[in-house]
């Protein structure tokens, strides 16, 4: 066979700083995906479910939601990035910049911001600032992330290290640029599934969202194709248990989260993020959230952010078990550790 | 943890004759819940597969099917209504008012009409009239149905018992409100799929729909968040064996009975429901009908209504089996019994 | 139950040369529909993914999945033509006329032209052109198929045997009328995700795709339906192993295509294709592509066609084994053999 013309990926040694990637396939994102979403994930948020809602508090239209451009961006990313992923290691920086409605197309483009081989010498971690971009060039979508990536000849020389030097928190004056001004008297609290503002929140709150929602494979390979990502651990049964894209599992605890967080309409941010342990098709999963922060943003009265360490666990609820064990690691069961900043009205 | 913010739903004894529920989420029906849910059903009508179609005989444009209708404004009622239901134990007085179309925003609200608490003290009935409506405020959808929901504390005192009066049947001047004046000669009885009009119908006639499907879990669940349908025992097989939403049965029967129910086009009224048993993953489901009665509609010479026992059956078809016993009941394997106002053309 | 409204199909004696199928139910395609498929199958093709990667070559708008208009014209037949199959035989003469976009109503018709009963007397076989066409009546699909279908009665008399002479293979100057003539300035091959156009390919050359995808019974069960197809051996568990509709196969392997074949963005014709072994739910699923023959269109400067051999294995990649036994049969794990055109730019 000659293979030339079929894409394995690149390697550790293919990526070098200061390198740009555009990545294929610009994605028209339609009323279409935010079925399937929505059917894959069954949020509930009003301002991404309403036409009429999302222009009462002043929306042009319904937005798609946060994480549905995440992944499309994400997934684009997957082909020059991570094909030869060992482990897709952590975001930061993330920010949602710009609203993006149906008939929006995206497309995404990364730069490689720092490279470091393993001891090992057979991988090595990759990091990226994937931008995300509308039809009109116009940024949605920023976020770092870091991979480990194996190499294809772990002889090959290893780079000058370069790590990134990475805001721990996105700062507020930074948020919610994705948010118009919204007008509140148009805000229906009751329509909207709960009361709670923004004030209605205090840093060191821990809520337990308590329902779960067992996997089952055919969502999560419905779920990956949408969004275009061709990891073939996500398909290949033959190959590995097929590991559920880590994108399902946030996307299913933002969703779970609508119940104690129903007017969060608004991730602004992700300050963080891990998939702490694997989950596969039959997992159970539950999701949790602790306040962290609470913060003004600068120049708007109109909403607030809220600070929310989102978990999800796998197999046991989150209400009666703690999420670290007593030496400070993940206990049995975490699946996913997000620190995100939510927009709330005020 | 704290959880008052996240909601466990409501109890028996937090239920009152006279209360006013509107519920959350409103939710923009687009032509993307319309092909998943044929997805999920495969669905035949021409009437909701064919803008040509729907526009040759009067509509102004393709309207949503009217299940997906049903199950929407169903699944918003869930977190209020029957978070803590043990059983939904039926439907009466569904009427399908105004047609909805892709662009329409459903937003559903809902009065306790009864309660009546059981002998054994920890549960009791719940009826509530449950009204549809559109964005611009227009009743689309009414009907009423009664749930067992567990008490929160079985020393709640009992409220007087009210149980509504409920009609058996919808009038026939009651029908069909949901259907332009249709021009016959526009409906192109090859398209949809048979010649049988109303008139080739009569009472006592039963149809074996033929076929069967298999449930598969992604399936019903995708189909229940599709609506919004938060009820856990849906989605957490760690708890139970997972039930399939009632309303997949209903729009599975619905779709099977096109063979031979072809340009039975649209459900003007449910005039009661019943689901026999519970389904599961892996049930393989059939569908029979059986017209009860025929009557004209007052004012239309354009279409007639059928009135239609629709069954549904598991792991056995319809066509070699009687669907209740000697004594009067159900027989085994029956799992959905619907009394339906069909429209169809004359 | 009184049988005659519901619909049994078919049987082999039920046709005869000349005969004309008009199917039911016309259907509206719309972004969902697209979405959906997008979500069954992953395709990454830039010119049906995105609105301005489409306008900036020359396209009105972004165009439907040539394989979903050919799966929803195929369902339609289906009730008419193949309800009693006992086998698809194969295909012939298939070409994609003219471009469908989202909002176009597909509807479908089939002329018998060819009719052969089995020595057995028990099945025969039935050869139909079917035509699909938009809503304006103009041609867009148009292919051969023949199937063998059973007989009601085995003493039924054999009909004289008419059997068509079918091309071998579309000629180039019938290809790409469907392609509204490119502005290649406007074609970006980053966005696209590969460099290779048509003059980077050779007659010989063999591509495997790499990838696998498992298959999921909710899968294959949710595209049939989309496709409305009512063949129960997709459906019911309780018959019969459920068989994955071949058209899953072929979009899947034309989903995997993509990674060697990125700027083959449209199928001209189907030349000919088998569907040589049955796929079950578990089944892995890989794909490569032999470059049978280059060849110009006439007329065009602007693209160029290459008829390529796709085919499907199951449970074993395609890249370590032959497709061929030394005796000129199929391997073990063969389940599909395309001899398709292939639309690229030059």
């Amino acid at each position: 066979m000659n293979e030339h013309k079929a894409w394995r990926g690149n390697y550790f040694e293919d990526f070098s700083v200061g390198q740009l990637l555009r990545h294929a396939t610009p994605r028209t994102i339609t009323t279409g995906d935010v079925a399937l979403y929505l059917g894959l994930y069954g949020s509930r948020f009003a301002v991404q479910c309403s036409e009429p809602f999302a222009s009462a508090i002043g929306y042009p239209r319904a937005p798609v939601d946060d994480l549905l451009v995440f992944h499309t961006i994400f997934g684009k990313t997957v082909p020059d990035i991570s094909l030869n992923a060992i482990a897709n290691l952590g975001y930061a920086e993330c920010r949602f910049l710009r609203p993006v409605y149906p008939g929006d197309t995206l497309s995404a483009a990364s730069e490689v911001i720092g490279v470091r081989e393993n001891t090992n010498r057979v991988s090595g971690i990759v990091y990226v600032r994937t931008a995300g971009r509308n039809q009109h060039g116009v940024l949605v979508l920023e976020y770092v992330r870091w991979v480990m990536v194996k190499k294809r000849d772990p002889l090959a020389p290893a780079p000058a290290p370069v790590v990134p030097k990475l805001a721990d928190r996105v700062e507020p004056a930074q948020l919610a640029s994705a948010v118009p001004r919204l007008n509140l008297q148009g805000y229906d609290f009751q329509s909207a599934g709960a009361t709670h503002r923004w004030g209605d929140y205090a840093a060191g709150e821990k809520i337990d969202h308590l329902d779960g929602i067992t996997l089952e494979a055919a969502e999560q390979q419905i779920a990956a194709r949408l969004y275009q990502n061709t990891a073939k651990v996500h398909f290949n049964e033959q190959e590995q248990q097929r590991l559920v894209y880590g994108g399902v599992i946030v996307s299913l605890a933002r969703a779970l989260s609508f119940n104690g967080l129903a007017n969060a309409f608004h991730i602004t941010a992700i300050n963080g993020g891990r998939h702490v342990a694997p989950c596969y098709a039959g997992d159970t999963i539950y999701a949790s959230s602790e306040v962290l922060e609470k913060a003004e943003i600068p120049g708007r009265s109109d909403i607030g952010a809220l600070r929310v360490r989102l978990s999800a666990t796998k197999n046991r609820g989150c209400g009666d078990h703690p999420l670290r064990t007593a030496k400070g690691g993940y206990a049995e069961g975490v699946v996913l550790d997000l620190d995100l900043w939510l927009a709330l009205p005020r």
